[in-house]
C-alpha cells in the first residue's frame, strides 16, 4: 500500500479528531486554544492530533496533523500540538485506548492547581469513573528540564500502575489540568465534559459541608456497572 | 378499541413529553443525557418516557417509549430509561402527579450530594415549594443489590408519608441528585428549574453567611398561597 | 381627550415597558416568569406594566397593562403583575423615577436572602449606586396578612427615608429580592444589570478574602460624580 | 502629507481596534459598557480608542476615536473613553506595547476589589503571566482629585519599576479592576481572556484548598518558556 493510500484511509479518523477538537470548544470545555484531542488508527500505529495554536472554530479535518508513536510527523502541514509527547506516552501504555482529549476545563484545573483528586460524591461521577479520580505526583526539575511533555505522560502511567485505565478514563496533572480518554476520540470528550461536571460539583458540595461524604462504595459500584459492566442495562443495545 | 388506537391516542403525550425533555437541555438543566422526563395517561394507565441514552437534540415523539405501570414495555422501538422503574413507583403512589423530571442540574445535584435538604431562605423557593424540599434517606446495600431503581423510588415515597406531593414536587435523592414533578410533563420540568434556581441561590448565600436565616414561616405561605392556593392571584386566570 | 386617545398616547410607553421585560431575559435576569419591568407616565398618571406570569419571549406591547396609581386597570386584557402594588407604592414616593424593574437575579437575591445589604466594595459599584445598597427590615406578620405588596413597597420607601432615590436606585427586600429603577423603564433594567454583577463579585470576593475592604470614599465619590454628577465626563454629551 | 492621509492609514487600526472592542463582547468579559480596548500606530504617535459609553454591539470602525500622546481628540465624532488617560499614560511608559485592554471581567474584579495579586497557581497562568499578576497600591484623595485617569496609569507603571510588561501584560488596579496589554489590540484582549480564566479558576481553586500551592518555579518557567521564550515551540511558526 502506498503512503498516499494510508492517509486516504485515514480520513474517517482525521474526521472525527476534527469533530472531537470543535466539540471542546462546543461543549464550553476551552478557553482560547488551550485544548486538543487525539486520536488513534492502532493498526497502522499512527496518531491524528489537533494542529497546535489553532482556533476550534476554523479546524477543517485537513489541518489534523499524523505522528507516529514515536512522535514522527508523517503527514499534515502544521505542528502537532505541544502536549503530542504526552498523548504518545498514553498510547504506548494504554493499549485499548482510541483517542484522548486533553483541557484546561475551569472546574477540573480548579483541582488539579489544588494538588487534589476528585473524591466520588455522587453518582453522576459513579457513572463515568470508578472511583475518586487521581491526581499525578508532581515532576522534579530534572523531568521538566530533559523531556518535559514525556515526563507528564509518564507520571500518568505511574499513576495507573496495576490499574485498568478503561476503569477510570481521567487524571489530574498536578498543577496542570485534566487528560481524559476512551475508545474514540469522541468518547475522550464524553469524558472530559463528565469531568468538568462532578468537578463543579464537587466543589459545590464542599461550600455547603466541610465534611463532604463519600457515595457508599456498593452504589458506586452499583452505577458504574449498570452503565459500563456485562450486564449494562444504560442506553440502547 | 384497538391497540393501535390506544397509542394513536398518546400522540398528544407523546409530543409534549418529547418537548419537556428538549426543555431540560434548553433550560440548561442536563449535561450529555443525563436527564429524562415522563408523563402519564391516567385513563389508560400508560407511561410515555425518553428512550435511555438518546441526545435532547434529536428526540422525536416517535423514539419515546410507552410502558405500563408494572413497567412492561407496551410500545416504542428503544430501551426505556434506566430510571422507568423510580418514576413507576412514583407515579402509583402520588397518584394525583402526571409528569416526573429527574436530573442532575448542577447545584440541586450539589445539596443531594452534601446530604442536605434545601431549607427555604426566599420567596423564589417558596412560590414554588411548601417549606424545605427534602432528603431522602441513604439506600442500603441491599435494597440496592436487589432492585436498585425501584428502592429508589420507594424511598422517595416513605419521605413524602403523611404529606401530599402536590405541594412539595420535589426531592433530592441522597447522593445523586433531584426529581421533581407536576401536573404535566412540562410543570415538572418548570419545576426542575426553579429547584435549581434555589439552589443555587441558597449555596450562595451560605458563602455570604454562615448562619444563613430561613423565610419566615407567614411569608412562606404568602408566597406559597399567592401563587398556589385556592385564593391564588399570581399568573393569568 | 378621549379614552381611546390617551391610551393611544401611551403606545411608545407600552413599546418601551416591553422591551424593558423583553430585556430582562435578554441580559439573564429572570428565569421563567420571575420578574417585571413598569414604566410611568407622569402627566396622565398612569402605570404600565408586565401582564402576570406570561413568559418574557411571547410579551407583545398590546399586552401590558395599564393600572392608575391607585391600581385600577385602566385599559389591557391581562392581570397584571402580582407586585404592582409595590411598583405603585414606589412610584407615589419617588416622585421622580419614571421606571422600575423587579428580578430575583441570582446573586441580588443571594444578599436579599442572607439578609445583608451589599457594601461597595470596587469602582463598578460606584458607578452606579452611591453607596452601599440597602436591605428593607423585615415585614411582620400583620403587614404581611393585609396588604403584603404594599407593604413591601413601604418597607422600601421607609429605608429611603431622608435621601434621594435617583442616588441609589437599587434596594434589596430581605428574603424577597432586589427591585431597581431609573428615569425610563430601560434604566431600571440597566441598574437591575448593574446591581446583579457587583453582588456576583462581592460575593466572589469575599470566597477570596474573609474581611473585604470597602472602597475608600473619595474613589467612590469620584466614580459616582463623573457619570452621575453635573459635571459628569462619562458616555456621550 | 495631508492630515486626512494620515487619518486614512489608521483605518486598519481602527478597524482592528473596533474588532476588539467587540470581542469583550463576545469573550464574555464586559457587562453594559464597562470596558474598552485601544491600539496605538507608534509610528505617527496616535492612539485608537472606543467611544466613551456606546454599545459594543453597535460599535463601527468609523466610530473609533483617534487621540495623540497628550490626550487630544484629532479625528473622530465622539468622546473616547473616560479611562483614555490612564491607556496614555501606559503607552508612553511601555514603549513596546501596541494595544491595551480594560474591562471589569468578574473574577480578575474580584481580585483587584479584594485587593489581592494573583498568585501562580497553574500552567495556565504560566502560559500567559510570567509570574503573579500584581495588584496597583491605592491611590490617595490628592491624586484622585487632581487628574484621576492619569494617576491610575501612574500606579500601574509604578507596579512595573524595574519589569518588562511585556513579561506580565496585566495588572490589577486595586478596588477597581483589570488593565491587559499586548503587541496588538486583540492582543491585549487574549491576555483579558487569559486573565479572567486563571482568576476564576485562582477562586475556585481557593474554596478547595486554604492553603492554594503555588505552581513550582521551574515548571512556571518551562510553560511561560515554551509559549513566549526565544525556542518557544508552542503554535504555529
Amino acid at each position: 500500500m502506498t503512503l498516499s493510500n494510508i492517509f486516504h484511509n485515514l480520513d474517517a479518523i482525521r474526521e472525527d479528531v476534527c469533530n472531537a477538537n470543535r466539540d471542546l470548544a462546543r461543549f464550553g470545555l476551552v478557553t482560547l486554544t488551550w485544548g486538543n484531542v487525539s486520536g488513534i488508527d492502532r493498526q497502522r500505529g499512527l496518531v491524528v492530533i489537533k494542529p497546535s495554536g489553532v482556533p476550534y472554530d476554523r479546524l477543517e479535518p485537513g489541518q489534523m496533523v499524523i505522528v507516529n508513536l514515536e512522535g514522527i510527523v508523517v503527514d499534515g502541514d502544521y505542528r502537532p500540538s505541544s502536549d503530542t509527547p504526552t498523548h504518545l506516552v498514553l498510547y504506548r501504555h494504554f493499549e485499548r485506548i482510541g483517542g484522548i482529549a486533553h483541557t484546561h476545563s475551569r472546574h477540573a484545573t480548579m483541582f488539579a492547581q489544588a494538588r487534589r483528586g476528585i473524591p466520588c460524591f455522587g453518582t453522576t461521577h459513579a457513572d463515568h469513573f470508578h472511583g475518586p479520580v487521581p491526581l499525578t505526583r508532581p515532576l522534579g526539575e530534572q523531568e521538566v528540564a530533559m523531556d518535559y511533555e514525556t515526563a507528564t505522560g509518564n507520571a500518568i502511567v505511574e499513576c495507573f500502575a496495576g490499574r485498568d485505565p478503561a476503569d477510570m478514563p481521567a487524571v489530574l496533572v498536578a498543577g496542570h489540568g485534566p487528560f481524559t480518554w476512551g475508545q474514540t476520540a469522541a468518547a475522550s470528550v464524553q469524558n472530559a465534559v463528565a469531568l468538568e461536571a462532578i468537578a463543579e460539583m464537587a466543589i459545590g458540595g464542599m461550600t455547603i459541608c466541610r465534611q463532604m461524604p463519600e457515595l457508599e462504595p456498593y452504589i458506586l459500584e452499583k452505577h458504574y456497572q449498570r452503565k459500563h459492566g456485562p450486564a449494562a442495562y444504560y442506553g440502547q443495545k
